[in-house]
């Protein structure tokens, strides 16, 4: 073990701050709408232990903290470790995020948080350091860190799940935008969207195509039984299954690739990364992907970006968590050491 | 006069690289498809004199280097400075540049360029240290510096000439991309444009409606006597001096301001910056950007972004060439000195 500095704040000699690093463990928590995740890992990054709970109906900032307590309590017994050896904790939450503040600004209506001090309420009952960043964000440094992504310091992470977000890396560094709703993508006006104002907490003009919602919308606005033997109450990803034998099913996976590529191409055009990750449950649907990159190989496009389904799938923003809890370790002091 | 060290490499005791430079003047050129600026300015960047010339018809990189060389001539006549007096150079290049490799990678068929070495043959011809950049980006580098965007460090500088493109300046870096091409908005898709796959070299879907060259396509498609009493031959900046009292003029506004500010919603929701330059012949029209604002008004957007006119106008280019020139002879080593 590192030999621990002997007041809080390390003296300028020892500026190097991995050098304060102690071998531990880390949390990583994905706060979502429906459900809570949260695994221990090493700090390599290897996931000892999982827990999850549902939080349907829980809207309370301090009842999520309790849960995220009581589900490190059930690793810790799970591991056997002592609560001394967790050094870090870092969790995504489905919100605009002021990551320097640690303050969650705020959640679709679902949660309906509204500046949120989640860092401080997590460090308060937990005792160690936390970081939070925004679920699609932390989905993507999980990528960078271990899936599709590792190694490429410049792409975008687009969760298609019920809506449509993006995390955008730049040189290594997540873009945040000046008032952190960067990749906000969801309300791109591309040809085919509505061109209407939207409502706060209403889908985006992208998102009413591309998402999981948008795409069961397309498909019930289109349904009849003339035009499909199939039920009109499908999922977004039971209507993509069918693509390649439903006609009604494939036209609306048409639209929706589409529509999403334009978005990429578009995001290609202003960015110029070299690589779009698709993520979420509805995004690393391969047919999806498939339609989405044929029309982009169909535009003439001067830099043509590369497509290719997340390989973390599901695990993207737990072990995005887990890499930026390891971060945290490694560069903040201790709780008791401030 | 700070003293120079003696030999051409500094040790790396004397690392900051600011302590090398040598108080004197620099060059700013803005290599056009019609035109040829030439300025020279002091470490300042207070401009004492300035050259220009024609370069229609000129495709050759060699002869615009011996223009730009005769243009410094005339300014060091000009100035009586010896050409001893010059510490950089820098230009602006309307194409695709590698600034890295100082290669101009492409350019618009008017010049046609291929891999340019540009920056070398600048350097070859004029024994100073060189740097080049794309024309929207060194205008946007301008703007920065002594323009509407100066203490600004996020913003986006959209520049409307024939065509349209955007130079993204983040965390006060220009974001080039991956394959230097970043900012490509000429192409960009949004509600209303063509959705067909572009030729190269033929306007983009987003400029063919918000471009100079578009605006009078649009004009020219819509004209019959009956729409209007103006003449079919106008200027975008004629058309859109008619904006308020012509009715077919009101309409082309309207469209190319309505889809402008389609293309400023989606970069603010990818990008999240706070400020937006419209800039270029057309760009600077207070009837577009005033009616951009506008439509962008009426959007309900979390965030909404201040899009404000070029303080420089025509002047930003040649600007940007200088505080990139300035930047050139604080960080690079002379030429003598290699």
């Amino acid at each position: 073990m590192i030999k621990q500095p002997v007041n809080g704040r390390r003296s300028p000699q020892n500026e190097d701050k991995t050098s304060n690093f102690k071998d531990g463990y880390v949390i990583g928590a994905d706060i979502g709408g429906t459900n809570l995740r949260v695994a221990l890992a090493d700090t390599n990054g290897a996931i000892c232990a999982r827990w999850s709970t549902s939080t349907a109906g829980i809207r309370s900032a301090p009842k999520v903290i309790d849960l995220i307590a009581e589900g490190i309590d059930a690793l810790l017994q799970q591991t056997s470790l002592p609560r001394s050896a967790l050094s870090a904790i870092a969790a995504g939450a489905p919100g605009i995020v002021d990551v320097d503040q640690g303050i969650v600004i705020a959640t679709s209506y679902l949660m309906g948080w509204r500046d949120v001090p989640l860092r401080a309420l997590l460090e308060a009952a937990l005792d160690i350091p936390a970081s939070i960043d925004n679920d699609v964000n932390v989905a993507a440094i999980g990528e960078h860190y271990a899936g599709i992504a590792q190694d490429v310091s410049d792409f975008v992470f687009i969760a298609i799940g019920t809506g449509v977000g993006a995390g955008i890396m730049l040189n290594g560094q997540l873009h945040h935008g000046n008032a952190w709703t960067a990749g906000e993508i969801g309300y791109m006006l591309v040809p085919g969207t509505s061109e209407a104002s939207v409502e706060r907490g209403q889908p985006g003009a992208l998102e009413s195509i591309v998402g999981g919602e948008g795409i069961r919308t397309q498909w019930q606005n289109r349904w009849s039984e003339n035009a499909t033997a199939l039920p009109r109450e499908l999922s977004a990803t039971q209507i993509l299954d069918q693509a390649l034998s439903d006609p009604l099913a494939s036209d609306v996976l048409q639209l929706s690739a589409r529509t999403l590529s334009y978005a990429i191409y578009n995001l290609s055009l202003v960015l110029n990364c070299p690589l779009f990750v698709l993520g979420g449950g509805v995004g690393i649907h391969p047919a999806l992907g498939e339609a989405t990159q044929q029309f982009l190989h169909q535009r003439n496009a001067r830099v043509q970006p590369r497509v290719e389904q997340s390989t973390l799938g599901p695990e993207a923003q737990l072990i995005g968590a887990i890499s930026l809890a390891i971060q945290t370790a490694k560069t903040r002091d201790p709780i008791a050491q401030r």
